[in-house]
């Protein structure tokens, strides 16, 4: 079986995305979650340009990896400089890692219009600059920026750039498509080419989103004969985001019988997880990882991959780690609310009396206009709740929430006081938030903690709201989904009402009561 | 020039996407939208299965599209139902559409487990229901489910399924990847063998995004002889979504050279008008539409662009209607604005200092939380304004909402107070609502009403919430989009603040003065 290397640059390209910002204990976490995961090389920063990068590559050092090689990035040496000279790569060399990564221009058009230098000069700078990596004992990976535009543009000269490469000593070179603009079949056939002309040495892929055909980029460039391909998880990266290694590593495994060092059954919980430490939401329509990928709705389509899963699936969703997911809607039968009922009676089958009164319920709450597809947290409670299986935590005696504008105090705009009774004794709480949900929130929160010190550790990450019935606007009702974590789980929860603030009230009711249901 | 017809299905395929939920009045702006952009066809429900996308039709029928064909979709009928006796086919013919789509099986596997007919009966199933509807004068285009599946299964069987549906009259075969589970190289040699076959039909093609490839996929089939591309807008769709068409159809048009009836120019528009519509946040790193597609970071990078745009940029970003942008600064040039700023002052160029103004303060707003492509009362007002054009109607001296659980009246949560001030008169109004939007709806209009009787004739329509920054939950930026119509015209509005009353306010108060400045 043929196998691929895989070169993780989250934490460098994936980096440059816009909103992404990593601290040096988050990249900490990082390079653990992707050396469980098993890629090869995990590229950590550049710690030319970024003089924090070079700070966590000391820190870098302690880290004992499994598997991966921790790769260190920069340039090719500036001109006229020698590479003993150039600060640059005195940083590359100081970041002490086995492998580094250097990119050098291939495009002539960039050599003379962009560096204003001669084609020679910039072969000479990248021979130079990989000779003497290669002498301090690094395993060189040259990066050949907008590989593909050279080779269009000038194929003799873009070649002569990775020659000059291998005589530097590289151990692979890595084809970019940095723009991001090329078509598969042009990223094949120059694959192709460069394999054909280089055929002792490992080429490498890097593709941009920018035609957003990135992931069918790489996998192109693999049919053409490459072995290292480079990507983000979950596809970060400057303007349109690098190839996603969460798609890239499954297709390659699952569809094109590549080997590789990678758990595919930890997929999913790996993209979960540098999604969460990057503070990124991992989309539900995520290709293998999101949550909605194997998720099925509507009763002919559910009975279909009740008899038959491969009929509808394009493969099995415990391979990537993901489990299979029937949407609980108003078209569902017995069949989709039977296995979270089991999680909590094992014993109930589709034709006991609980199931039937729950199935009722639901229809009784999809007509007020709840939906519990994305909100799960909701539905076991209602479940554990219709079987006797949950207790009343707490309850609220009354809640008052107000705005002013112009702001009585100055600057908070809204306030909230609540009263929290659990058994005979009751608590009261006020705050002031940047909005009602805000306050409330922080006012209900203050009151439980009194009872309930765990409540602490939970906090809301995010808040979505959705008008369920058009025709009459502002009186229309008002679906609240709130998403909220403990630090390692994440639940999302449903309220509705014709009232936005009643609607939050009863999803963040729900948050409460979950987290302390589940402790 | 080859060129390829366009198949929206946003309405139809992309409705099914979790958390997407249309109001008639919706995919009426959407149909307009696209038959802006210029797609050829327009799926826009499915009668037979939802009794909402059949009033949809009814009312659509008083539409005058200048491109577009509508276009129901439905299923073949079904076993031993004669097609004029199924109800689905009837509801399929009361939609009164030009074309219909109508999947039916061309995998055996289906045939024999899923449905539980002979292989014979569903070609006869297939050929009886597409006559039936060709008699009735329908265009028809036959959605060949799993098709790929299908071939690879048994080939000769599934090439039936098609020879079936010719036979019943069908204009377009659309091969469909139902489970998005294929790679580029397989649509494309399963197409060309298709396209062999049957050289004198168009062939359509239909993916899903499963394996992160439905771009590249539907590219594939055009390459190999397809016509027809469907798709949706942004790529929304059940479980990873479908082909997206504001990426799929610049890729054909700026990369592979084919013509399509759409006007790119305005792509990122269009892209942007549906995402609001549908109550979706189109991503930054959307391909062509993106805000962050063309953005560049970077000294280097930038001195790079300046110097040489198509040293960096894969295509020139007019084109797809959006602009180059380098971070920090924010998108849209004059030419965004100057149309806008003519329809008041049409003496206005790309260089009057208004236009400059304008271009800073639109700058600004945005920096907020703004967004004006769906919005456009509020963007008008704000343009008349920055003129000297519009007067200021009426100010609010203070307002005051409260929500108070349980209700101090017994049945309405919230209750609003607000003090309108016009020239050296004031007025105080309180009401009752069913939140905290509607109550305060009502006691503006109420105080509006004794300067402004022509106040009553408005009323809302429509109301949405998008959060619009993300980490730090229900203290995020929230952005208000409210729909107010007089019974004639339709305007929208936009209000923002961390505040969901405030930003609700802000939404409400443009609407009210908008009306005002027309009359």
């Amino acid at each position: 079986m043929r196998s691929v290397r895989v070169f993780d640059s989250t934490l460098r390209d994936g980096s440059q995305a816009a909103g992404i910002s990593f601290s040096v204990q988050d990249k900490l976490n990082i390079v653990s979650a992707l050396d469980d995961f098993g890629v090869d090389y995990i590229e950590a920063g550049n710690p030319g340009s970024n003089p924090k990068d070079l700070m966590f590559f000391e820190k870098a050092k302690a880290l004992s990896l499994k598997h991966a090689k921790l790769c260190a990035f920069g340039s090719t040496c500036r001109h006229g400089v020698p590479p003993e000279q150039d600060g640059n790569l005195a940083s590359l060399l100081a970041a002490g890692t086995e492998a580094v990564a250097v990119f050098g221009k291939t495009w002539k058009l960039h050599v003379t219009e962009i560096l204003k230098i001669s084609p020679d000069e910039n072969l000479t700078i990248i021979r130079s600059t990989l000779r003497y990596l290669t002498e301090q004992g690094r395993e060189v990976i040259f990066d050949a920026e907008h590989y593909f535009d050279g080779y269009k543009n000038d194929p003799e000269y873009a070649l002569s750039a990775l020659g000059a490469a291998i005589e530097g000593g590289a151990v692979c070179l890595c084809l970019c498509d940095t723009n991001g603009g090329c078509m598969p079949w042009e990223i094949e056939q120059i694959t192709a080419e460069t394999v054909k002309a280089f055929p002792d040495i490992a080429i490498g892929i890097h593709c941009h989103n920018d035609t957003g055909c990135a992931v069918a980029n790489s996998l192109a460039a693999v049919r053409a004969g490459a072995t290292h391909v480079q990507g983000t998880f979950t596809g970060f990266g400057e303007r349109c985001g690098n190839a996603d290694l969460s798609v890239v590593v499954p297709d390659l495994m699952l569809k094109c019988q590549y080997k590789t060092g990678c758990t595919l059954s930890s997929l999913r919980n790996t993209a979960l997880k540098i999604s969460d430490i990057s503070n990124v939401h991992l989309p539900g329509s995520a290709p293998y990882t999101g949550a909605n990928a194997f998720a099925h709705k509507g009763g002919m389509h559910i009975d279909g991959v009740m008899k038959l899963p491969r009929s509808f699936e394009h493969v099995p969703p415990e391979e990537v780690g993901n489990s299979r997911h029937f949407l609980t809607s108003e078209v569902s039968g017995r069949g989709t609310v039977l296995p979270i009922i089991q999680k909590f009676a094992p014993e109930t089958t589709k034709n006991s009396e609980s199931t039937a009164r729950i199935l009722e319920l639901l229809k009784q709450k999809e007509l007020e206009g709840y939906q519990y597809e994305a909100a799960e947290a909701s539905f076991e409670l209602l479940v554990k709740k219709a079987l006797g299986l949950s207790r009343s935590f707490f309850s609220v005696t009354f809640f008052k929430v107000s705005d002013d504008v112009p702001y009585p105090n100055g600057h908070m705009p809204s306030s909230a006081i609540v009263e929290i009774q659990v058994g005979n004794q009751s608590r009261i709480a006020g705050s002031v938030g940047n909005g009602p949900v805000n306050a409330l929130d922080l006012a209900m929160r203050e009151a439980l903690q009194n009872f309930y010190p765990q409540i602490s550790q939970m906090h809301l990450t995010d808040y979505k709201v959705r008008v369920i019935s058009t025709g009459s606007a502002t009186d229309a009702a008002i679906r609240v989904l709130i998403d909220s974590t403990d630090g390692r789980e994440v639940w999302t929860t449903v309220g509705v009402s014709t009232d936005i603030t009643e609607a939050s009230f009863r999803a963040l009711t729900d948050s409460y009561e979950y987290i302390l249901s589940k402790k």
